[in-house]
């Protein structure tokens, strides 16, 4: 069966926190700055043929009742109903690429593209360079093949916004035909006499109109262009946004653009303007996709959720500084620290100063030290850790605390100094060692001393008593908490960060990445006291190992017995910087055992749902998580092959036919859904899932 | 039966085209800005009875299911059932008054106060003038006697909002207590020891506490207040708005209050500090609606109008100089005229800069001259009009162009070229009159002198064929079009302009305050050209009276047989200025005729709904306007009030019950609706019916 293409993609510039979302068959969707989802508006794009009265369009509206005239007349039956209609999914073809979207049908195509380049440092970099990069701008085009045709054709591109109507660009911007809503949205194409502005009820065909043709009264308004008999034709467009103003609170900034461009219309120019070359570099990233070994279902996955990821993106420009956010999806919280650890591959290969900046924030602001309690009610100064998060809803929170931690808890809302620790220490040191950085780094060796510090009291205080493991809880918890992971919505098998497999895998990592920093630091005695660390942990981990589970239990307490696929979520960061060969070789018992333990749980049951075959982070648990899933399938293929079953193997289609499907299709990309249903559980409209850009990471024999 | 307490009201400052928007039982609202309709929120005011778990809550909100924690952790059942109560309306009074909303329960008293007076010139008075003018804030209260109380009890007033989680404003502001969204909008109080913050995903039972005991993530915020036993408490709430920088497009401005307050935060501090003033000047406003000699249902009427009025409110700033818009309700609509003429009265008691600074406009911006053409095919040069508006939506249309206005039509959305030009006379004579402003007469008096060309031009360019009727349309209408009057969703009896009746008298008014006019600027020739005018158009309308109808047709033309009552409309304008006598006297016979039309109309089934008794516009449609019912009672009652059969005199407890009954109650003042149902028909959330403080200008004898 053809993969639905019945779905919302966010098409979103860099850091301006605004999509475009389209796709869904029959919803809604169109602009929105700063949304948790899809906007509302009905977007009409399609064509009408020669000699027709009815439009085609792509199912990009609602086809539902609209108050129209009838507001104003009083009278109903006063709208004619419009003659339109909405392409049946069989009558076109879309392909969802990295950097662009494109639908046809016939001799018609409708495109997006949304390219993006490796970016200099906006602190650094010329006025030039950063327009392109940050243009709060989105590339369209609409195009026919009427060689063949009887007739002149009609295409559109239009918005339908029951909430305001929009203004015509060209009442103050003679070069611009197109509309707006208000100065922080619209669209834009240049005047040529073969497009028509149009402002109406239907814009299909105008009841009202004005001097020059229009009715600034009407929710719709569209751009109508004339393909003549015998020619082909290709029109630009530029989609953009504007927010003017300070933007955040806490932290007052405004957008990094409003220092590139004056205003709207100033971007739509620039769209247009650029929109050749921009659509060559959106050619660029589609072929680098193209070209990768991956399947079209990871292809469609990797883009798919590289477009929620760039809509959650947002520079900010502060006291003439850039500062970077992404925002957590549909809940918009400020640099989630368990995300910023997994867009931490994305940004580094497109734009690894948005790391270090993220990084340099949580130190400065977002840093905090606490005491800690441990077992047998001891208790003990504990050392630095890092928030959950920066604020929500453009409110930066103040200083040492985020807007999700909260006291007396062991669930969600928890605090999470062990997660955001270990992720301060993996995020630094794999950013400073990929782009050789050693600058930074030692700018920040006071920084990492303190967590070394900080993450063996948080095994025990007493040096004495240490055997690696994770396992003092912050006392930010309060007498009634005790600290959570980033899974936090999962069963007990990810929820607790005590004696977490996943985190003491993690922390692993850590002591190898600190070891290797004070390697390039000439800081021998630090080097040898991480590398201690890490093999005492590792010699921990090993004997944890519970052979008539052939796996790991996820708690090393309380007699659990879930089996997790994040066991080698923390292995990631050490691949990703090349240490394969140096891992298998410096601990080789535990590889082993970690293989076996991903053997076990890639079999239906366990880790693979028995249902679905979708892969589950949790034996225990049917809340799933695809950022997740598509960090273990990069490390399971990178390091343990052989325990990819070909059920394994065969789930790329069943991850990507979820997202794409009736439940999760509507909200763009989903993080977390039910294994076997498929049914959204939370974390839509959401950027983790870039993670899976790791998969171009693997060689083509990696993937059997 | 008691009037029903459930419709809302826009509680909104001057203007900041921004309201607070509460009272519609089990309905959202709360703060809108610049919106067509009430906002989404909750709304929770209420107490805690001592020693009760569940609250009881005035019923601003919906109590249906939310999407609460269960987006976070994934799992249903997460949130528990909130303890709360929506009190049934026979637990509580309401009482709107001109400036105040109050509701009571017991001891429990909820307060909204929008207070104002006479405000100076913007652009000549000095700062702490404007700033209680025009700060963009309402003053709340609320209060709890606990003096017999048995336990302490608990106030809360608080919002949900679950498009975004709101910012504890005191993270940024140690002086304030309260949320914020973003930098727009938000309510505070003063810190104190009792008073406390909450946010949550349920405010009454806060599930996740953070280090101060707030949940940032969670849409429902609210500050709980304390009242010992034995004590009574009274605390004051600033509900503020604040829209930073630039507004609108076409002319782009600023809020005028941008100029007077840096942020929200000032605005919320201004609120504050300023509470007992403006709370005594809302009691005076409201002492003086008592005082007059109107019924309660009249008062209700004048007081839910007025509150709707300053809902569409919008002071701007641009270029260093105030501009005043008055947006047109749902459709916003910048500076509509033929609602400026009905603004007018308020207008001039008020704040009369703002009817000249927007008859300004209109002379600068939004006039034209156009052809015309008239009976036989003639077609000849008009003369000066104006547009029917400015734009919609912020955004201003260019030079001499409406949003409204459209080509090639009879009825609505067609040009309103006679409706509008004796508007400008009607309104500029009646403001110089009216504030003895002769300096600015003299300034329009070119204006003048080419309206009064332009009104005899459209009575027929010949002045050989002149009768005193309008009848010659613009040829802005198009060859297909013709013009129509201020009533365009009216059928043709309203509809039509050409020899209209209504407008017909409207413009006996016009050509007489022209007279005025001349004979204030010495310009003896043209006064006395004007009055020539008038007496024309007197003597031919009396001859249009028809004896068997005992009316005058509502057009002079097509057989017309319909009955309208803006007959009367037009004289408005001269009993405003005390020309009741004069008017008697001179033109006795016309007037005469008027008493029988209106006594002929104010029959059940003419212009008396035969099902409910709500007066009709007209006695051929079935849609009619509270704001011109309230014109054409005024004019009744002063000049006509023989012909006021007690049906018609007891038709204002129906046109109340209509505004707070089921179908109008949830909009806000609404202006169109059915007069045998109430079914609204459009003009929702609308600032006309501010029309009725005429009604005050009645002297007791004349309301019997």
């Amino acid at each position: 069966m053809k993969p639905s293409t019945s779905y919302h993609t966010q098409h979103a510039p860099l850091g301006a926190f605004a999509s475009f979302t389209v796709g869904r068959h029959g919803a809604r969707g169109g602009f929105g700055q700063s949304l948790s989802g899809p906007a509302q508006q009905n977007v009409f794009v399609g064509y009408r043929p020669a000699g027709e009265s009815t439009w085609r369009l792509l199912p990009f509206f609602d086809p539902g009742p609209q108050r129209g005239a009838e507001a104003f007349t009083g009278e109903s039956g006063t709208t004619a109903p419009p003659s339109r209609r909405a392409l049946a999914s069989e009558e076109f073809t879309r392909d969802l690429n990295w950097a662009s979207d494109v639908w046809r049908s016939g001799s018609f195509t409708f495109g997006l593209a949304t390219p993006w380049d490796r970016t200099p440092d906006p602190a650094r970099s010329n006025k030039v360079t950063q327009q392109a990069a940050f243009a709060p701008c989105i590339y369209g085009w609409i195009e026919f093949d009427n060689h063949a045709g009887s007739g002149p054709v009609e295409l559109v591109f239009g918005i339908g916004d029951s909430a305001h109507p929009w203004r015509p660009l060209n009442d103050t911007a003679a070069d611009l035909v197109g509309f707006a809503h208000t100065h922080t949205l619209g669209y834009a194409t240049r005047p040529s006499p073969e497009v028509e502005a149009r402002q109406a009820f239907a814009f299909e065909q105008p009841a009202f109109r004005d001097h020059r043709g229009l009715h600034l009264l009407g929710p719709e308004n569209a751009l109508v262009f004339q393909v003549p008999t015998g020619a082909r034709r290709r029109f630009p467009l530029a989609l953009g946004f504007y927010q003017g103003g300070q933007v955040t609170s806490g932290l007052t900034a405004r957008f990094h653009y409003t220092s590139l461009f004056r205003d709207l219309e100033e971007v739509l120019r620039y769209g247009l303007a650029a929109h050749r070359r921009r659509l060559q570099l959106a050619a660029r990233r589609d072929a680098a996709l193209a070209r990768s070994s991956l399947s079209a279902d990871q292809r469609w996955l990797i883009a798919q959720a590289t477009h929620s990821y760039f809509g959650s993106t947002e520079l900010l420009r502060r006291g003439g500084k850039p500062l970077w956010i992404v925002n957590e999806g549909e809940y918009r919280m400020l640099n989630t620290f368990d995300l910023t650890v997994d867009h931490l591959f994305f940004e580094l290969a497109w734009f690894p100063w948005a790391v270090r900046d993220t990084l340099v924030l949580f130190r400065r602001r977002y840093a905090y030290r606490d005491t800690v309690h441990g077992p047998e009610g001891r208790r003990a100064a504990g050392g630095i850790s890092f928030t959950h998060d920066m604020g929500v809803s453009n409110h930066f929170t103040p200083p040492g605390r985020s807007s999700y931690e909260c006291r007396d808890l062991h669930g969600c809302f928890s605090h999470m100094a062990m997660e955001q620790l270990v992720n301060w220490i993996c995020c630094a040191v794999t950013y400073a060692r990929h782009t050789r950085d050693l600058a930074w780094l030692r700018r920040e060796a006071a920084t990492l001393r303190a967590c070394a510090r900080s993450l063996e009291r948080r095994d025990d205080p007493d040096p004495q008593r240490r055997d690696g493991l994770l396992k003092w809880d912050s006392d930010r918890c309060g007498p009634e908490g005790s600290e959570i992971t980033t899974y936090d919505s999962l069963d007990v098998s990810l929820g607790q960060a005590r004696l977490n497999l996943y985190l003491q895998v993690k922390a692993l990592a850590a002591w190898w990445l600190l070891e290797e920093a004070w390697a390039a630091l000439g800081d021998r005695p630090e080097a040898k006291r991480a590398r201690a660390s890490a093999d005492l942990l590792a010699r921990t981990l090993e004997a944890k190992y519970d052979d008539q589970l052939a796996a790991f239990p996820a708690v090393f307490e309380g007699g659990n017995r879930s089996i997790i696929l994040p066991a080698i979520e923390g292995l990631v960061f050490l691949l990703h910087l090349g240490r394969e060969h140096l891992l298998r070789r410096r601990y080789p018992a535990l590889l082993a055992r970690l293989e076996e333990h991903l053997r076990t749980a890639l079999q239906p049951g366990i880790c693979l749902d028995a249902t679905s075959g979708a892969w589950k982070i949790s034996s225990t648990s049917t809340n799933t998580w695809f950022s997740k899933i598509a960090l273990a399938q990069h490390v399971a293929r990178r390091l343990f092959p052989h325990a990819m079953s070909p059920a394994a193997r065969s789930a790329d289609r069943v991850h990507a036919d979820f997202q794409r499907g009736p439940l999760l299709g509507g909200h763009a990309m989903v993080d977390q859904f039910h294994s076997a249903t498929s049914q959204p559980l939370g974390s839509l409209y959401y950027p983790r899932g870039v993670t899976s850009v790791l998969w171009l990471n693997e060689r083509p024999s990696s993937t059997p």
